[in-house]
């Protein structure tokens, strides 16, 4: 038997023949949903319980050490935009299907947290908060199918996080199994410890490079008893951030989305779902202003009195100009339908066509800075070019994405340049203290940014780390971390 | 020259030869405020500038590779509880002062943020958001004296993490130099960025021994326009508990503290603070009952609504039993006295004499049982033993703290029963998921503890880390790790 035969048939020892795949056939694993990567795979494996993903972690190092270079790539729900969840084209990574782990292990009500398994749907977790009369706020597009494992690899963030923050904030630990197929496990749920390194939020974020997120013990919060949900037209981003200012004293944490949206990104929306677009019967063709902003302000208080007081706000806020137009929601049907606005823009604009695609922040101060120059540079540059600008305004992070001009091919159009377009973009927002990764994360379509855009002193420190904890370059090479970090004895 | 004398010579070359500070005077920076350590420093060095802090790092590093066993103690306000800022006794320590670095360097209005040096005093950093009508929500005992840098190199907790979180969460960004004296420099005060590990997080709470903070940029909030002070007493822990869970679903992050102290806490308080300890004019003997609890709102909404709401709540959980008897207070200078008697505690218990201290923290809905079990066990171990219960109920935080019977030599009594008392307390909170240090930390004080009460495959990952990060083991050798991480080369 080959080396890797053996392994593969101890895989089967360990975790079932059955959840052993080998061959063809294995397509949904080994491309990402956007179909921007495709790699071939040794196996897939569908471990069953953390004590599987030790052995079989414990056994494929012991291949690596034995002289076979074979690797691990951790698989949540593969909704990954970067290409951090796929294997490469060698057919010497293993795909570690978390799918089987996705039980939801202790719901504390008193410490309002939730103990779920890495492999837990994100709408799972949300819905088993909410059967307990609850909340997990944490809200993505892709809730239906994204798991808990990759979220907390990919350190998600999404919708809410002005006022919940990102995966991260909302992990309280976590369990592992290390490099060395060891288990690590902190999920009781503190919130408070302070005995020793952080490892839980070296761990999140780090998209399967350091180690392999089998469960995590995650916040909770009560259930809002009052939503309100409003969506506004403004003149520009100066007069968005005024607003955004206002609001934060006005409610404070009470303020959980303040999404914006420009006048050509809800024009594609137009174009394609014309149904989608004009979402309440009275709306006064405010998708005409240059800029829209979707607002949720959600709270424990009587939704009467929550009404009342945004009511007045809003009403002050017009009769001064800070905006142009408001447009409540009355209903929660009204209130879904006024997302569903803001939800279709990526899917309008795929339909219009390939488009550059930029997921940058910079601070709240900076953004209408950021916006005028990259648009002037970019108009400069690529004239007639069409910037589809949108995003979570309230985090200071927007999709600044750039459709083709009207009638030129988009294919030859992102060939010629996208990579110039990148470079302008995150020119710009590392000018003004930004980045060039906000949400999205590394994975294999940033390393090139990584690795040309934060210094050598980080970079050093990155590597330090991965080598420390992954001294095989056993979990996800080729993702994150650029250069020679591929299975194999670490470089001194 | 000796390399010694070579060393300070360059030392003063590079922060001024009024900055190095050689010989006997140096109590101040070599004993900590409570006095329980005392060493003797080699020198200490008060640099001006994160420049000057890279060089003489840089500097340090060499003379250690050159064979001359010298590491840096990084000292904030000196009011650290572990005695992790304090040099050991060989002489081979360097105090490294950042008193000298203490300017805000920005403040951002909108993107609520604040950039300050790591000598700059708690105090200081809310007054500047104070100033700009803002608000930084950090806030301890020693605020006045105690500094940034030691904040977050402590992960400093407080009385209102339940709403805002400890100094982690409230830290979007460092300046740290690296054991190498490289700048590292993340201070753009971003809300979200997926570019790879999250550094930051791991020197926070690292007790100066991974690098050497410098400056950070913190979250800042808007200042509340209400506040709701009121001082509850119930029958026990369960009730109390009860109640949390009622005003959080009920005020959602408007409850920002939520304290609870027993009877023998404040009974200390009122022998050694009388004035202190009746605070309200109309206070009926709630100090008698079995726990008395401080609970805070705080809030963007109007003072009478807010007042309206939590008196019309309070007095349905009075008429329903699950306090015993509510006094709100009725002004800002009431609130003040209310806590006052919380503050009075630990003053109250060293004026009663030498005590055993416990910081410790379980989930929230173990408190009860932790309370129960650890009072049973060590009433059976140590009869007579007074139990100091107090400490930030909504965090699962407890300073579980034992006085000696009356009347029994406290020095003797801690002597003889301490090392009996902590493992009792350690094994009642772990065995409920808890931890034996929730905010104070580590330092010199817990080592042993630590070793003890974390798996071997922690420990492992966090001498891999330090290793990583410190090769020459410069950074604050002998806190927090434990064994051999002195200077000198690491082990393989």
């Amino acid at each position: 038997m080959t080396g890797a035969a053996a392994l593969l048939s101890d895989l089967a020892g360990i975790a079932g023949a059955a959840n052993v795949l080998t061959g063809p056939g294995l397509e949904a694993y080994e491309r990402d949903w956007r179909k921007r990567w495709h790699g071939r795979a040794m196996a897939v494996v569908r471990p069953g319980s953390v004590a599987e993903v030790a052995s079989l972690v414990s056994r494929c190092a012991r291949a690596c050490r034995e002289g076979l270079p074979v690797s691990l790539v951790p698989q949540g729900g593969n909704t990954g935009l970067v290409g951090g969840g796929v294997p490469d084209e060698t057919g010497r990574q293993i795909v570690v299907s978390l799918a089987r782990m996705r039980s939801v292990r202790r719901l504390d009500v008193d410490n309002l947290t939730i103990t779920v398994e890495a492999g837990c749907v994100l709408q799972a977790v949300q819905a088993a908060a909410d059967d307990a009369g609850l909340h997990f706020p944490l809200s993505l597009a892709s809730e239906g199918s994204c798991t808990l494992g990759g979220n907390l690899a990919s350190n998600a963030g999404g919708t809410q996080v002005l006022r919940y923050g990102n995966a991260r904030e909302l992990c309280l630990g976590l369990e592992v199994v290390t490099a060395a197929g060891e288990i690590w496990q902190r999920l009781d749920g503190l919130r408070k410890d302070n005995t020793g390194y952080d490892l839980r939020d070296l761990f999140v974020g780090s998209e399967g490079t350091l180690g392999l997120i089998t469960a995590a013990t995650l916040r909770l919060f009560p259930r809002p008893r009052a939503r309100f949900t409003v969506w506004a037209a403004c003149a520009g981003l100066p007069e968005a951030v005024a607003l955004l200012r206002r609001l934060r004293a006005e409610f404070d944490a009470e303020l959980v989305g303040f999404e914006a949206m420009n006048a050509a990104s809800l024009g594609l929306v137009a174009r394609h779902f014309p149904d989608v677009a004009r979402p309440l019967p009275d709306a006064r063709g405010t998708a005409s202003a240059p800029w829209s902003l979707l607002i949720e302000l959600a709270s424990a208080r009587d939704p009467a009195a929550l009404h009342a007081h945004a009511e007045a706000v809003l009403s002050d806020v017009l009769a001064t100009g800070g905006v142009q137009d408001v447009l409540a929601a009355s209903s929660v049907a009204q209130a879904r339908a006024l997302w569903r606005v803001r939800e279709a823009i990526p899917l309008a604009q795929a339909a219009e066509g390939l488009n550059i695609k930029h997921d940058v922040a910079v601070p709240v101060s900076a953004l209408p800075g950021f916006v005028e120059m990259a648009d002037a540079r970019l108009d400069a540059m690529l004239p007639g070019v069409r910037h589809i600008t949108f995003g979570h305004l309230g985090d200071g992070n927007l999709h600044y994405n750039l459709q083709a001009p009207e009638g030129v091919d988009a294919a030859r159009y992102l060939a010629d340049h996208e990579p110039g377009a990148n470079a302008v973009v995150y020119d710009v927002a590392g000018g003004l203290g930004g980045t060039f990764s906000a949400e999205h994360g590394i994975g294999r379509l940033r390393r090139g940014e990584l690795a040309q855009r934060r210094t050598g002193v980080e970079l050093g420190m990155m590597r330090a780390v991965k080598r420390a904890l992954d001294p095989l370059g056993l979990f996800n090479p080729g993702v994150m971390l650029p250069g020679g970090d591929g299975p194999g004895p670490a470089p001194p």
